[in-house]
C-alpha cells in the first residue's frame, strides 16, 4: 500500500515490530505517533521542515565537552523538569532539573572545606542535614554541590578564570546526617544564549534567565537518588526561569549576618522500593 | 504555580505568548504539547532520558559537510515522507523524499550528456517529458538529476573514488518539454548505517536499504517545484525501502535493449495557485 498521510503513521510503527527490547519498542512507537500526529497537525512547508533539521543540527554542533545544548533544549521546553517531576519520589524532597553543568566530577572536600576557590563574593555558610522521609538522619550520605560565582559563571564556562572545580564539591555527611561548607552566595544568570537555543528564546521574547541557586545531587545506600536546588530567596527570576525549575518549597532563606550569609537546607531521601 | 505534571504543558505554551511571528508561536505552541503528551505517557526514567540527549547530540555530532543524520532519522521515521505527502500538490506526479544526498550544486549539462563519468555499470538511456497538469509540455523547466553508482554510493561519499559531480546533471527540457541523457543503472544501496540511525536500525531488526531509484526536482516557472524519484522496477526492497519512499506510480521500468537500457519518466507539475 502507498505511504499516505492517513496510513503512515501505523507503518512507521510497524517497521518497528521486529524490536526485541519491549522497552524500546513501546518507546519508538510513542515516538512515531505523536510525532506523526505532530506534523498532520502543524502541516510544515518543506522550508520549516529543512529549517527545523537546520536548527537540530545547529544544537547538536554546539554541543561539546563543556556545552550540552541538547539538554538547553530539553530545558527550555520544560522538557527536563517534566522528566524529573514524573520520577520524583514521593514524601522526599522535592526534585528539580540537573541542567547542563554537571560535567565534570566534583572534588571530594571535607566538611567545613570553602568550594570557593577565587575569594570574590558575598561569604556564605552552607549546612543541612540528610534524613530519610521518616526522619532518620543518613551518615554518610554523599551530597555534590555544584554553584555558579557571583557573577553567574560555572568554572568550567571560564576555564581562563576560574580553577576547575570551583564552585564544586562532593561531601560525606557526619555520625548525624550533617553537612557543612563553605561558599559564596551564588547569583542569577542567564542560560548560554549565544547559541540556537538563545536564538529560540530571543525570537519568543524570552527572557535566558535562572534565579540564583545551588545545585545538589544527594545520595544515600538503600534511598532514591535526589537531583535538587536550593533556591536563593531573595533572587529574582524566582517566577520566571527560563527553564521551569522553581519548586516552592525549594525557595531558602539566605540570611543575613552581617560578615557573612547563612542559609540551611535540609534533605529527605525516599527510601528505595516507594 | 508549581510546575506539575498536569500544569507543564500550558506553562511552557505560555512562555512562548510573546512570540512576534504567528507561525512559529503557532508551531512552537504545537511542538509542547505534542512533546509533553509524548512524555507523559512514555513516563522516561532518568537515564532514559539521558540517553536521548545523547542519541540526539550523537546525531548532531555525525552531520558534516557531505552526511546529514538528521535527515536520515527525519527519513526512518517517515518523517520527511509525510511532510512531503502533506505538501503534494494534487493532479501532479507524486513527490518522494529529498534524501540527504542533495548536498552539492548538480553541473549543468547538455540534452544527451552522460552524467556517469566513470564508465563502469550498465549503461543507461533516460528520456522524458515535463508538462503541466493539463498536458501542456513545459519547455524550459529545470530537471535536476543525482544517482548513486551501481555500486550503491553517491560521489559525495566516495571523494577518492568518484569525481565530484559524478551521478548529477541539471538539464532543461528542449521546446516541446523533453529531456534525455545518458547514466548507468543505479543500484539499491543501504542509508548510511555506520552512525547513530544505523544503530537505531540494528536495535529494531530493520535493514537499511533503499530500492534503486533516480533522484529529480522539476522545476518550471509558474508551476509548483517537484521532488521526486524513479524507482527501477525490477529492484529489491521496493516492498520495504527503509525511508518509506516508495509511490506505486513512480516505479518505472527500465528495459533492457541488450547492450543498454531504457527508461522513460513522465513528469506532470501542478501550476501555481492550485
Amino acid at each position: 500500500m502507498d505511504f499516505t498521510e492517513t496510513s503512515a503513521e501505523q507503518a512507521v510503527v510497524d517497521s518497528f515490530a521486529a524490536t526485541t527490547d519491549p522497552r524500546l519498542k513501546e518507546i519508538l512507537a510513542a515516538v512515531t505517533r505523536h510525532l506523526h500526529a505532530l506534523v498532520r497537525e502543524v502541516r510544515p512547508t518543506m522550508a520549516e521542515w529543512e529549517q527545523a533539521i537546520e536548527f537540530l543540527t545547529d544544537v547538536g554542533h554546539t554541543c561539546d565537552a563543556t556545552r550540552q545544548e541538547f539538554v538547553l533544549l530539553s530545558d527550555v521546553f520544560g522538557v527536563s523538569m517534566l522528566v524529573e517531576t514524573l520520577n520524583d519520589s514521593d514524601g522526599g524532597t522535592e526534585a528539580t532539573v540537573l541542567g547542563p553543568f554537571h560535567l565534570t566530577e566534583s572534588p571530594q572536600r571535607e566538611l567545613g572545606d570553602s568550594i570557593d576557590l577565587l575569594g570574590t563574593g558575598t561569604p556564605c555558610v552552607i549546612t543541612g542535614i540528610v534524613r530519610a522521609t521518616d526522619g532518620t538522619p543518613l551518615p554518610g550520605a554523599s551530597v555534590d554541590i555544584w554553584q555558579c560565582t557571583e557573577d553567574g559563571f560555572y568554572d568550567v564556562q571560564q576555564p581562563d578564570r576560574q580553577p576547575p572545580g570551583n564552585g564544586r564539591g562532593r561531601f560525606r555527611t557526619d555520625g548525624d546526617g550533617k553537612f557543612w561548607f563553605r561558599t559564596v552566595v551564588p547569583s542569577h544568570y542567564p542560560i548560554p544564549a549565544d547559541g540556537p537555543v538563545g536564538r529560540l528564546l530571543n525570537a519568543t521574547g524570552r527572557h535566558p534567565y535562572r534565579p540564583a541557586h545551588v545545585h545538589v545531587i544527594a545520595e544515600a545506600a538503600g534511598h532514591h537518588s535526589l537531583t535538587t536546588h536550593m533556591f536563593v530567596a531573595d533572587s529574582p527570576y524566582l517566577d520566571s526561569d527560563a527553564v521551569f525549575a522553581v519548586k516552592r518549597s525549594l525557595i531558602t532563606e539566605f540570611a543575613d549576618r552581617g560578615s557573612h550569609r547563612e542559609a540551611h537546607f535540609d534533605i529527605r531521601l525516599t527510601p528505595d522500593g516507594k
